[in-house]
Order: C-alpha cells, then structure tokens, then sequence
C-alpha cells in the first residue's frame, strides 16, 4: 500500500472515499471542496440536498467552477441524493465528520487512524464515505446516527472552526499518504553520487596537510578531538563526488591565492 | 511530545514554527493563513514585502480580517520584514515550502517527517519556520537557496496546486499532531462502563437458553459454531452495563409479547 511510487510509475489517481457534502450551503464551498479532492486523487463527490439546488449554468455554477480551479471534472461527475440514505446505499463504511462529540457512544477515530483503517479495507474491496454537514451547523443528529463512526480533527480547542473545504482537504491528504506513502510529487533530483570514503579521506588528508603545515592544529593535545570535529562537519554534509571536487578547489585556492590565467594581466 | 491532553489539561496553544508569507499577493489569502494557523495552535506570523503592503485600515485590512474569521490576534501580531533575510534571522532551521523540485541538491522533507522533526527540536528550544512564496509563481530560486530543507506536500502529481492557505493549513495540522499527538479536541463521552464478562455471559445464556427452546440451533451439529458466531457478533459491540440491560429487555419482549401495562386497556 505504501512508499512506492514516483511520478512515471504512479497510475492515474481516482477513487478514495466518497466525500459527501450533505445540503451544503455555498457553490464556492463545494467548489473548493472539489479542488481539495482533486489535489489528492479523491474522485467520488455526493452532494445530498444543496441549498441552492445543483444547477449547470447561471452565477451559482459559475462560483463552484471558480472555486474548483480546474477540478471541473469532479463538479461535471457529482452525483445529487435527495436524503443521506440514498446517498450512501452503497457504501459499507461511512464515517461522520464533526467537531463536536455528540453523545451517541459511536467510536470516535482521528483522521490518520481513520484514514490507515480505510485505505487498507478500500483495497480489500470495501466502499467508505464520509458524511460533512452544512457549513453553518454541521450534521444533524439523525444524520450522525447514520455513520458507522465519527470522523473529528486534531484542532487547537480553542480555536476549532475548521471550514468544509479545510475538513475535506486534511480526510483527503490523509488517505493519499495513507494509501500511497508520503512520497514527494516530483521525482528525485539529479545529483552526483554520493562520494566513496577514499575521496573523502583522500581530501581530508589533503586539508588536513595544509592545516598541519600552518600550525592549525595546536595544542598537539587537542589535535584529535580538532580532527574529529572537522571531519564531522564534512560528513554531515553528505557529499557527492562533484562537492568534493567542489571543496578541493576551495581549499587549493585559499592555498595557492590568485589562479593565474593564460593571457590574463594581472591588475589589469 | 505526544498523546496526553484533554481540553481541561491543555496549555493555552501558541508557538509553533514561523510561517513566514514571502511577498503575498492578497489580503484574503494572508487571512485564511491566519485562520489555519490558528485551528493547530500556531501564532508566529511573519509578512516579507506584501505586495499592497500591509495597512491597518481600508479595504485591504477587510478582506482579510473576514477571511481570518476570528484569529484577528494573529493579524494584529504579524510582524512585516523587507527581506527574506532579515525575516529569518533568528531562526536555527528553515524550510522552503515548494511544489518543484528545485535542482539545489537540498534535502526534501514531506511534511509528516519534517514536523515530526521540528517539533522534537522546538521542544529542545530551537526556532524553526517555513517559507511560503508569493501566490502565482512560488518562491524564487535566491529564496529556496537561504533555507536549510524543502518541504513538499505529498500530491496527486496530476493535480498538484495547493492554495496558500492549504499548504499552510497541512503544515500546521503536522506540527500540531507531532507536538501533541492526534487527540480529539474534546474530552471522551461519559458512556455506561464497559460490562463486566459474568453480565454478559449471563445474557448469552438467557438468550441462547431461549432460542434453544424454541429450536434455533439445528442441526444439533452446528450448535457451537452459530453459539460462536452469534455470541461473536455481541463481542464486537463492545457492550456497556447499559446495552447489556437493554439487550436484556428487548429479548425479554420479543419472548413474552406485549407488555402488560397497569391501566392499560389492550386495544383501545
């Protein structure tokens, strides 16, 4: 399930759990709500009862499809319920988001754990939705009774007001890196190799030659512990072949001063 | 770090890494960042160069004071440097937030490592933060060059474009659930307590001792396996003392039929 993957290896991102925005208020809400999916590869968008209906033309669309920044695809495939039973008929694990506890005795699970639970069931062939309620007032008790558990955030309490995209954003991140490892979007960089210990050691003797012949090292006492420390500061660098190479020019020419160059006049 | 805390135990929530906006383009957007700093605990806001500067009043101090929703504290303490220089100054650690690879050979960090990281090495007393780059165009190549670490977000590469705000919002939750592990932001629901095993078998033999008479377990053969099963069934419930008497009562019903009330008149 997890850690795999670079860019050209990854297959096409759709699936996840069903986010289902149940009778949300705002299309600008909705649209945003689209676009965190789309970030995280979640395609499976339920709307139950949208306050303004779910019309495809006229200012309302046209603030949804703002809002999605080029998540249209999930907007144009969203499904419309008229009731949260009919939305979720066909799921086997549905999950109430709410920030608040509701006295109902459900299991109460935070997103990562959630989210780890649902991303290794979804393999195994299992149909999971979370339910968000309306922006102002979140889900209605009998919409709670109807989720298998309770989906909260980790929040500061004194500030918890998370708004409905934000909600769906941390679900979403949560079952991608669930379900595919934090893995970096990008492949990883070109770089030199890692340099081998014998060119490492090849360039610590060389500076450490020159140091010697300077009187850096002194007390002769303290001449390990010096060493130690210099050579520490090298390895935690990490160096590839070329920043080796890079740091025996340094040194050569702190050395050496001024590089003479054919034709060129000094103090010109 | 990690685990302990419910609301009552809870320190009041500030500190965190800096979130450092290098030349934000829009108030709304400085807004929302307050808002998702301030639902995980952060309070360490720092403007580099905003494009509309950072007035007090007017129009531009609006919109981002609706767009703070309430974490106003945060706008009125964010401090406004020139430079990306003189913001980080007194920072031990800095990351880059970027959504490229920018081919600086930097150590890149997703978010979960990199605020599990900070969050040990803040506790130790270091300061850390994050670079945020303008909007439109993400940090410049000089900016991503003065911090120690890119941190990426871990997206859907054929989606990748994080709001602001958002990429704000993934760090703060990391740092939040590293410092202070995914608890809920509200204490555990007073339920009955767990019932005692002599309780619950005591039930399994009154219902079992029912079915029994009336010829549920046939063959005789199978008799273990479905006492198994439904018994099973009862254990994943996780029974408390109060679902123990109500399972209790609705046996009782369905094996007598209906109850006998004083006064009652049957049919009426």
């Amino acid at each position: 399930m997890t850690g795999a993957g670079t860019n050209s290896t990854q297959p096409k991102m759709e699936g996840g759990p069903a986010i289902v925005l149940v009778r949300p208020q705002l299309a600008v809400n909705i649209g945003m709500c689209a676009r965190a999916m789309a970030n995280f590869g979640l395609s499976d968008l339920r709307l139950v009862a949208p306050r303004e209906g779910w019309p495809r033309t006229g200012a309302y669309r046209k603030g949804a499809y703002a809002a999605a920044a080029g998540a249209v695809h999930l907007l144009e495939s969203a499904r419309v319920f008229a009731s949260v039973e009919e939305a979720i008929a066909d799921l086997n694990f549905v999950y109430a988001a709410t920030a608040r506890e509701r006295g109902q005795g459900k299991t109460i699970l935070l997103p990562r754990a959630a989210m780890d639970d649902t991303a290794a069931r979804m393999a195994a062939g299992e149909k999971h939705g979370v339910l968000y309620g309306p922006e102002r007032t979140g889900l209605d008790n009998d919409d709670v009774a109807l989720a298998d558990a309770i989906l909260t955030f980790p929040v500061n309490a004194a500030y918890a007001s998370l708004n409905l995209a934000q909600a769906v954003l941390l679900t979403a991140y949560e079952y991608f890196s669930a379900a595919r490892g934090q893995v970096a979007p990008f492949a990883a960089p070109e770089r030199s190799p890692p340099a081998q210990r014998e060119m490492v050691l090849s360039f610590f003797e060389f500076l450490e030659g020159h140091l010697d012949e300077r009187g850096f090292f002194r007390p002769a006492s303290k001449r390990p512990v010096m060493q130690r420390n210099l050579r520490n500061m090298f390895h935690r660098m990490g160096l590839t072949q070329q920043d080796v190479r890079t740091w025996w020019g340094v040194v050569v020419r702190l050395v050496e001063g001024e590089r003479e160059q054919a034709g060129k006049i000094k103090d010109e």
